[in-house]
Order: C-alpha cells, then structure tokens, then sequence
C-alpha cells in the first residue's frame, strides 16, 4: 500500500545499522548579529537598514508639484487637502505649478528649481514623475510621493516605467513613496489620544480605513504608510521604522503582496527583536486572490504556504478578516505583557460561560480551574451552587452591588490568571451598566488583560459606548470570535517574543566545505541520477545506504559482497520515476545467484520498458522506519525553502507537508515536524519504538544549508523516502531526485 | 508500515475473487410516510406528533400561580411582566394566592380551584410545582410554565423531583414548559415588523438576548421558547411547531444539550421537508465545554462528532458564536431561495474586492467570472482598466451618479449571479450614502440576494443605521467572517432542501432474513470470536475470506487444499487484539508443509504468550485494495452509530474517520465518505485503480441496518480492515470484532 519509489525496507529489525559516511559541514551557529552589508552564504542581506522616516512623517517644509485649485480638477481636492494638513503639522507648504501665481492663496512657484528653502518632502501630482525626480534632486528633496497610477499594475509597459522611477530614486537618493498611492499619510490624525499607538501599512487605501477609523474608538493611530506599487520604499522600510518607533505599540498591515521576502523577514526580525507585535492580513489564501491582489498593485503574492511559514516563524501574526487586524492590532498596541497563560470566563450566565469556555477551549486557550481556596473566597459573594472553578457563573445578583467588583479583583488577584474575559450576551440594565464600570475601573487598577464581548448587536447602549470605549484599559470586542482569537494572537505573540533568537545571528556567511564537493557533483541543466543525488547527500553528510553502482552481473556481485548481503538492485539512470510500478526494483536478494538473475532481469526489463539506464544500483538493505520526504524548492518571493512531509499515502493523498524559509535554526526545524498532521507517526504508534527526530531535525538543518549554498543552481531537490530509525539510529536517505539548473 | 491487524494483503493482483457467501437481507427501501406510533426495527419512533401551541404563545386567559405585588419580593417584578403581557396580547389574566385580596389591583383567587374559567396556561411562581400541576389538571389548565430552579441541574436529587415533574406532566397531560426557566416566552415582541420572522429556542435566557435584540435591527421575531430543563416540552417540539407556522421564517436554537436525540431529528426532518431552515449553536465542541452545559440545565450533551454528523444529516445548519447565529438566521429567515449559486463581489475598491474574493473563495463559494458580454457591458460604466470580471472594482466614481445604480442592476441581472455581495471598508459620504442607497433600492427590485458588509467599526454612520438598518431586503453585516458564513449556509440550505428525501419515509420496520440468523450468533455479555464475528457479517450478506476453524494441524492440511492455496493462519480466540506483533499470523502459506508447520508454531506462539486459543483460522488469502474501517458504536443521545475511516495510519494516527446516526439512505452514506479527508485513496492514487465504492457504500448500510436491528445487544462492532477491491470486485471484511451487551 505505501509503494515508496524505493522499496527496500524489510520487516527485520536485526539488520547491520548504516554508517554515516558524508563529511560534516562546517558549523552552522556563528552568533554574530549581523551588520550593515552582511550577506548570508546565499547572497542574500543579513541585515536591513532602518530608513529614517521622520521628516517624510513630520515634515518642516513641503512642496506640491502640480498643485491646483482650479473647480473640478481632479488634483484640487489633493491640494486642499495637503495645504490643510501642512497647517495641522506646521510645516511650509509651496506649491509649485508653470503658470498658476498662487493656490489657495498660497504664492505658487513655477518650478521645483525656484524652491525658496531645501524641502523635506515633495508631492508629486503630475502624470509623467520620472524627469521631476531628478529635477528634486538636484534641489535636494528628501522624500517623495507619487499619486500617479499606471504602473506595474498595468501590464509590461506600466512595469518599464515603474523600474524607470526606481532607476531615478536609486540614482538620486531621494526615497519615494509610491506610484499609485494615495493622501493616507497626510490624514487627519487624533492627537487628543494617549497610550500606545498602532501604526498602519497597507497597499490599498480602502483597506485601511477601518483601522483608521478606530481612532473614534478611542484607539491611538499614529502613522499611515500607503506604499502603493513601492517602486522605492516598501512595507518592510516602514515597518522597520515603525517598529524603532517608541510611540508604536503595533503594526498593522494589510498586505497583498511582498517586493522581496527577505526585506520582509528582516523588518519582522527586527519588530521580533524588540518585542513589537506585528499583525498582518496578507491576500492570497485562494488562486483567485493571488490572481486579483497581483494585479491590483503589481506585486509578488508568492506561494501561501510560504508565506504563511515566513509569517509564523517571525512572529507576524496572521490575520484574515480587517474586523481581526483591528481587535487584534488593537489589543496588542495596548495590553501590557501577560504574568500568566490563564484565562478565566466571568459571566452572569453558566449558558454564556460554558460557550464562551466551549469556544475558547477549542481555540487553544487554557482555561485553569481555580484554586479550592479562591473558589471559596468567591463563594463569599456567589451563592453555593452556583459553578465558580472557571468560567465563574455568578448568577446576575452580585454585580448589583458591592460583591460585582470584589468578585473581578479576586479573579484578578489570582496568579494563574492573566487574562478575564467578560462576555456580555445583551444589555440588561441597571446590572450590565454596574458591571462594566467595575470592570473598567479594575483594569485601571491591574495590569492584566481585562476584556468585555459586548455581544448586544445593537451597540448603542451607553454602557458599550460611553463605558467600555471610554476605557483604554479595557478590550473591548462586538464578536466573541474576534475576542478569542485576539486573546490567542496576545498571548503567543508574547510567548514567542520571550523566546526569541533571532537566525538572521546564526545564519552561515561562508560556504561549508561540503560545498566544494557539491559542486563538483553539478550538472548545469541536467536531473542527477540517483547514485549522484546521493553523493551530494552524502557530501552534507547525509546517510545514504552503502551503493555501487554497476555494469555488469559480474560486477554486481562483487558489489553485492562489498556491500553485504542482503542487498537491494535498482535500474539507475537520469530520468527514472515510478521504479518500482515499472518493476525495475528488486529487493532482499541474498546471494550471488540472486543478484546474478536480478542484473539481467533488471536490464531487460530497461530495455523492454525503453528505459536507458547507466548502469544498476547494488545497495545495502536499510531496516523499516518512519518514511518522510524532505525536498527543496524555490519561490518567487522566498528563494530556497525547506520541505518536509510524512511519506506514504500522509504526502500522496493528504498533501501532509510544512515548509520553512531559511535560514531558520534548530527550534525551528523542531516546530516545523509539529505541522504536520501525522507527526504522533514518529513518536510511535502501535508498540513502534520512537522515530529519531534528532536525526530528522539534523537532516532538515543539513539541506537547509545545502539549499543556501548551492542556492538557485539545485533547482529542487527531493528525498523521498527520507527512512527516520528508531531513536539512536538515525536517518537514511533511500532515494533522492536532484535537479540542476 | 502499516500494521493492519491481519495481514493478508498480498501483492500479487491475479489472486482468486472472493464471492459473496452471505445472504441478502430484506429491502431497505419501503418508501411509506411515516405516521404516529410508526417504530423502525430499533423502536425508536419514526414520527413525532406536532404539539398545538398556539394556545401556550397566545392564550386566552392565563393564571399566575403564587402572583405577588408586595415589594422586594422575586415573583414581585416577576407578575408585573405577566400582567403587562397579557394587557399587550389581550389575554385574561388571574392572580392565584392563598392569603392576598388582589395583586396589582386585580382580585386575587385562593387557589386553582376557585378559578373562573378554563385557563388556557398556568404560570407557578411555586417552589414545589408538583402538588399544584395534579390541581392544575382538575381545572382543566392545558399549558403550564414552572420557574422554579433546583431541579436536574443539581444532581441525584434534584433529578428526581424532575422526574416526579415529567410523571406529573404524563399523568395529567397538561403540557409543561420548564422547570428552570423564565419570562422570555412573554417578552415585549415588536408588533411592527413585517415579513418572516425568527423564531427563537433556547436553553439558556441570557444566551438568546442576542437574537431577540435583532428586532432593535429592524428583523422581525415571532416566538421565543426558553425550555429550561425540559422535564415534558422539549426544544424538538418547539422546533416542530415553529416549522409548520406560517409567519416564521427560520428557527434559530442554543442547545446545550437534548433531551432525546430522535426526537430532534424527526422535528429537524420535519422543518427540512418544509424547506424551513434551523440554525443553531450546541455547546459541546469540548470536554469542557459539555462540562459546563450539563452542569447547566441537567441534559445529555452527547459526542460532538455524532451531534455534528446528525444536524448535517438534517439540514440544521451549526455555527459557532451567538453573532453567526444572528446574522445567519436573520438572513435565513429573510432571503428568497437563490435563482443560481453564483457569487459577484462588487466594490469601489480592487484591494477590497481581491480580499474579499480571497477569503470568500477559500469558504468554498463560487465566484464565477462574468461574461464577456456582461463584462462589456459594465465597462460601459466602469473605466476599461479596471477588473471587472468578478470581483468587480468600480473605482470609486461612478457610484456617485446614475451609473452607480446601473452596474448594479446590470450584475444582478446576469443569470449567473445568485448573490451580490459588496463590503464597504469605512463611509466616505456622500458617495458611500449613494452606494448604498442605490443597493437598498435595487434589492426592493429583485428576488436576488443582495449582502452589505459595512466594515466601519463605528457603526454610527446615517448609511449604516438609517439606510442599511431600514431595509429588510438587503442583508447587512458587520464583519466578513459572519456575511461568508450566512451566504454560503443560505446556498447550502436551499440546495440541501431541494434535494432533501426523508430518511424516516425509508427506514425499515421490520428485521430482515438476516435478524434471525445473527440473533442465533449473539453471546450475551461476551466478545466474539474473529470467526464468530466474521459469521455475523456473512448473516448480513457482508463478504468476509473463505476460512475454516481448525484445532488440529492435519485438519488445517484439508481445510487448506478446500480453502485454496496460498492462505493466511490466524491464532483464533476471543480476545486477542494486536495478532500481527504476537506473531500469531502466518501469511502466504503455500504447501501442506507450510501450513502443518505454521499450525505447530502458532499454538507454541500461544503458549508461549499465555495465549487461550478456540483454534486456528485457515483462510483464503485476499488481493490487495484500500483498507478501511467500518464500525458500530452507541451514543448517548442517538443510539447506534455507523463510523467509517479509512484504515492503516491514516484512521491510527489522524483519526480521519467519519459518523452517520441512522436512518440514512445511500446517498448520506457516498456524504460521508466525502467526509474522509482520505477519501482520493478511493478514487486510485498513484496510478492504482479506483476502488469499488458501490461495495463500500453497500456494506455501509448493511452494516446500518445490523445496527438497527440487532441495537443494544450489539455493544461494538469494528470491522478492521475492511479491505475494498478495485472497481466491481466487491469489498472483503479481513477481520472483525464484535462485543454482545
């Protein structure tokens, strides 16, 4: 039932163990921290600079080329706009236009050249940019932005013009922002709103104004970065600056495509460094999405999988819906760090409690029963019967009086808690409206997470409006969903920023001396046969079983007693698949004459099945394990990425594989066997014995380093079946496909 | 690697064809409606009478039972409600107290017996109902509600002053709602809705507030049942009742648990035939979660997976959190049945059109691309640069004049398009105003679904609460996860009901040939031997190997030669589970001498394992096909079960397997194999050829209808592995266990 294209395993478990016969490549920790022009042994950078955004946010002085405010031209309510913005901002505005004298009042200069003073931003209204930018150059403009669509989101020539406002940016040093992007940095920002602020990425305008608009929420905004098509500055200059920024308690982004996966990391690295949550939506689950966001603003959406790994093995959180990036960006911007795991459920309901805890349960929250002694101390105030262990049902009565707040602060006071959730099904006033204020004043009073479902889907009670979003301390959410999976986000972001070790730090600078031997195995354009994909295994020592490879039945069996019986025989060449279905595998053969009849039977067969072979395979036979496939392959956005599935029918027919984005260390390598579905398989099922995941974990690290070393040149590279030993014993690749390129 | 229990596989495909050996039993179809005091095989009733409740929600005179006006008291506020109820729906209502004069000015009666008329409902205010229900039935009282809590919820006691309750309610006939319950059934209903309505089940008050408060939204609720601990009415008549009135347009429930799990079904199947959709919420996704539910209201919360199974069987369409329960019903109860599955997102936004598409897609809708023709026709209106193909990106300027409403008519105009669906981020007046306006006033003009997502987490905007709110044709939502859900549930039911056959119309009365031969099988209180196990299945005209029971070596030599070599030695006893890795199975066995020889190292196997043997099983060797599983267990709730999986690692490790509750036709059990997230090993993976899933699916209702006859006394049943042959060669059963109550 498996059919594995190899074949060899055998039910005997007192079979010779393999040796490990490849060479060790060199170290794989340097634990440097990487610096300025610091590439990876792939060419790839290990570190990013932080662009200094603050004169393109807070600019002194501003000029608007091609400003109007002629009625009913299009770039008149831009410049209205812009003039008001500069006045909130205080910085000097001069528009700039061949013939106008003033706009709005404003004295107008006829070109970029008579510019009275050296402007930190320029906003570019003109159709044609390109030949303006140098002209900005020469005055020595910092920051521009181009409105301007028709660019690589229309097809080839929007993308030739696009490389030529890079080209100019690049020459002349001046950071852009745009082309078609939009007036999103230039809004109108609450500054009547303290705490800790979300910042707001987002490659479509539209997509952003829920955000935007929580600021009526009373939730801080403090930046907006529009990168448009990002012929220059991208998602990843922002997000690094904003993750600099003390101001920024989150980053939300809304993400339809990437300009470079490794920019991206290396923002994310840097927000992961100092702790700063980053919550994304990124388009491009289905093909359709992929399909429609590429040709919105032009840009790489890359393979899902990919990019969801990249996502999680950085610590962005993924989102889906704008209604998640909110509560989620929201209550992360805000909440202080959690002093313990535990989520307790408070209602006035046991209906309420026992959903709410179904639902919280299911999504992985941990819900700890509380203590005898705690439970005892709130029974003070909630009747007998009623279940308080967690979710606390308190009934209703109690929070019409003084026991309401001494139940919250007893739950609070609880070390193994350190989230509340309060779901409130419906208003039902006077009770609800005293419950929510004692909820809002102990969070003013503790530094745990407090939150309130307010699950009345009217939502204009003032106990929601006036009440709950008058508090900053208080989370406040309309859907139990978008609570829960907030609360989630809040705690694994924080568990994974405690725990972070940045791999950009470890990653390989220098080629491995396995390199040297790889190369040589190459054939520029050529599929490897078999026998030379495991030589380059073997060259990142990599166990593969003990071969030769013959051309004669003589031979053969010469081979067969260097290797030892029993051995298995396999027809070899360059473009072989389906071996075994092709009956060109022979296994168990345990003497001479055996090996003798399985040459000629084997070349036959080639000749019959119209197979060119260079020759048989003698190999020694490799005791039963856990088969795993292990392969390389590139994506657009990633470069090089790391697979591994479950063999068997778990790969075939349930696609049960996980990928990882180099360069990632050995805890990641660990976490990755954890995607996968069947991963109990290498614990042991049935009586089996432990698989070694060490060895699987080494393996995976192994072509890891294989796949940034020989980089773009192995074209892909699968190990199918990869055989995991029983813990101790190691691993063994029986079969591998290698491609050049 | 597989390690199947047996291990008769064999490579070899030209092996003999097992035959069929068993008989056929009697005809599943008989193809009657059902009528009251119908039994299937089981005894489980195939039709459930629909209580007359018109009288309960609309009575003409009502008596309050322990009615008090004096202040502090609980039934104080409590009676106040009544009274005002009855004033608002018309009905006479009559304090019942043994000590006061009158309560809120009306003159107050000693006791039940001194009631004037015949009232239609009783309302006990009492702490001990049961004495006063025998009262209530000497007056002839026909409904009667008890508050009183106390009851199962409790524990050991409290169960039975509920049973007492249920004795009570059975010997009086007085119909009884509660105990543990409370006013909602008497709410202040808003009068001035028109169209269909919600009607309203739940099991918790506070867990239904949600729902009710819809009628501040504009939706229209008709009834609201809060059963309590359900000691006589139970939600399934609710549900019944709910499904045959005129006005209610979908049924929406929070379960906790239920009282019996038949009844539900035959009420479920009673709104699937009448096309009424059910939509519920039902606690108990986990452990803790039926946890806090049964310690609620006292009920069977059953095993999620069979709870699941059922309501998918039945059409009732399962969500999550209150506020899916809200937005899905409300749509539900309100759109007419779709024209065609087509989905068009429509957006003045490419980035919100490419991420609702993305996320609506990967829900499984079908967005299909427009016309050329249509497509030709909307850029008539729509800038030619823009995507219009589905999702459709207006870019913004034309919805503010007359060909805002023009595109919008002309998509739902287009055969193709069932639903129009457009999320609207954040208002932008005055456009977003127009925007929709103009969908409010295409919706009053077409029998199309039309969907507004407005995504503006404030939710103050004229457009949302004046525009939006005040239009019950076109759905409006606050998030996208919740407008997803309620769409692709609206499409699900309409199609799940156009092709809906009743499985009760159907299911046998009375047993088949084959009872009476299994029944002559069963060993009270004991497990099985495998070949007993195998002879039952064989009564059922399932396959199973030829093989014979053999206690002594030259008895295995004979029944070898009539069995046919090669053949498969199996230790045989009644409770040896893991017969591959005792070593107590011999496959391939060729020639007299192997087989004499496996007979004398299998019972030395035995002893030496201390293993009692009834004798050894000679059998026939079976080709390879896909392994599966097939077995019957019982649940709590729904009696006998049928489960499915598919065999080896994947049912081991993954527990990829699938739950039907009988009765179920042949299309229910081809649904779930569907469910197998393995289910493409069926249909031949790596060039093998599809498996014959005719057999599979006539096993499984043999199986079911073994179920359903042999019941209880049939504690378990695991046919392990099931193996099933290529296309047209019938499925094997290799191995079985079977456990007698």
């Amino acid at each position: 039932m498996l059919g594995s294209t190899h074949g060899t395993l055998t039910t005997d478990s007192r079979r010779a163990r393999v040796i490990a016969c490849g060479e060790q490549p060199g170290p794989a920790v340097h634990g440097r921290p990487a610096d300025v022009g610091d590439l990876d042994v792939s060419g790839r950078p290990l570190y990013a600079d932080v662009p200094d955004l603050d004169r393109f946010f807070r600019p002194e002085s501003v000029a608007v080329v091609g400003a109007s405010d002629a009625e009913g031209r299009p770039n008149t309510g831009i410049t209205r706009q812009l003039v008001e913005w500069a006045g909130r901002v205080g910085a000097r505005l001069h528009p700039v236009h061949p013939t106008r004298p003033s706009v709005f009042g404003i004295p107008c200069l006829p070109s970029v050249a008579d510019l009275p003073e050296q402007v930190d931003l320029a906003v570019l209204l003109v159709s044609d940019p390109v030949p303006v930018i140098e002209r900005l150059a020469e005055a020595k403009v910092r920051f521009a932005v181009v409105f301007a669509s028709g660019f690589a989101e229309t097809g080839a020539d929007g993308l030739a013009a696009q490389d030529r406002l890079t080209a100019a940016a690049r020459r002349t040093g001046i950071r852009l922002l745009g082309p078609n992007t939009n007036l999103n940095a230039f809004e109108r920002f609450r500054d009547d709103l303290e705490g800790p602020a979300i910042a707001l990425i987002t490659q479509s305008g539209h997509q952003g104004r829920p955000v935007f608009a929580l600021q009526e929420l009373g939730v801080r905004l403090s930046h907006w970065a529009p990168t448009g098509n990002e012929a220059d500055l991208e998602s990843a200059d922002f997000l690094s600056y904003f993750a600099e920024r003390p101001e920024v308690g989150a980053v939300a982004c809304y993400l339809e495509g990437l300009k470079d996966g490794r920019s991206f990391l290396l923002a994310a690295d840097r927000a992961a460094r100092r702790g700063v949550p980053v919550v994304a939506v990124k388009v491009g689950r289905t093909e359709t999405g992929a399909r429609t966001a590429a040709s919105h603003t032009g840009k790489l959406t890359g393979a899902d999988t990919v990019v969801d790994a990249a996502m999680r093995q950085f610590g962005v959180i993924r989102v889906d819906a704008l209604d998640e990036l909110q509560d989620t960006a929201a209550l992360l911007a805000r909440a202080r760090p959690p002093r313990a795991d535990g989520v307790v459920v408070y209602s006035i309901s046991g209906g309420t409690g026992a959903h709410f805890a179904d639902l919280a349960t299911e999504a992985g929250l941990t819900l700890p029963a509380l203590s005898a002694a705690k439970q005892a101390e709130l029974h003070q105030w909630i009747p007998g019967y009623l279940n308080v262990a967690n979710p606390v049902d308190n009934g209703g009565h109690p929070v019409g009086d003084h026991r309401g707040r001494k139940i919250i602060d007893a739950i609070l006071d609880d070390p193994s808690v350190g989230v509340l959730i309060c779901p409130v099904t419906g208003p039902f006033p006077p009770l609800s409206d005293r419950l929510v204020r004692d909820l809002v004043d102990a969070a003013e009073r503790t530094d745990k997470l407090v939150c309130v479902v307010w699950g009345s889907p009217v939502g204009t009670e003032p106990a929601y409006r006036e009440v709950l979003l008058g508090s900053s301390r208080v989370a406040t959410f309309r859907t139990v969903g978008n609570c829960i999976t907030a609360v989630r986000a809040y705690l694994a972001h924080h568990r994974f920023t405690a725990g972070y070790r940045s791999p950009f730090d470890e990653a390989p600078r220098t080629p491995s001396p396995s390199f040297r031997k790889a190369r040589a195995l190459m054939r520029p354009g050529q599929q490897l046969s078999e026998h030379a994909a495991k030589q380059l295994l073997r060259a990142y020592g990599i166990r593969v079983p003990r071969e030769q490879l013959v051309t004669s039945a003589a031979a053969a069996v010469r081979a067969a007693g260097l290797v030892g019986y029993p051995v298995v025989m396999k027809a070899s060449g360059a473009r072989i698949a389906h071996k075994t279905e092709l009956g060109l595998v022979r296994i168990g053969l345990t003497s001479a004459s055996q090996v003798r009849d399985a040459y000629r039977e084997l070349t036959d067969t080639a000749r019959f099945e119209g197979v060119v072979l260079d020759g048989v395979l003698v190999c020694q036979m490799v005791e039963r394990g856990v088969e795993m496939v292990v392969g390389v392959t590139h994506d657009e956005l990633f470069g090089p990425t790391v697979t591994v599935g479950l063999g068997g029918v778990l790969v075939e027919v349930l696609r049960d594989v996980a990928v990882r984005v180099p360069p990632f260390g050995e805890d990641e390598a660990r976490n990755l066997l954890g995607d996968l579905r069947g991963r109990a398989l290498l614990d042991g099922v049935r009586g089996r014995p432990p698989a070694d995941v060490e060895a699987l974990v080494e393996v995976v690290l192994r072509v890891q380093r294989m796949a940034l070393e020989l980089g773009s040149d192995l074209a892909e590279l699968d190990i199918n079946p990869l055989v995991v030993l029983e813990r101790g014993q190691g691993a063994v690749a029986l079969d591998a496909l290698a491609v050049c390129r």
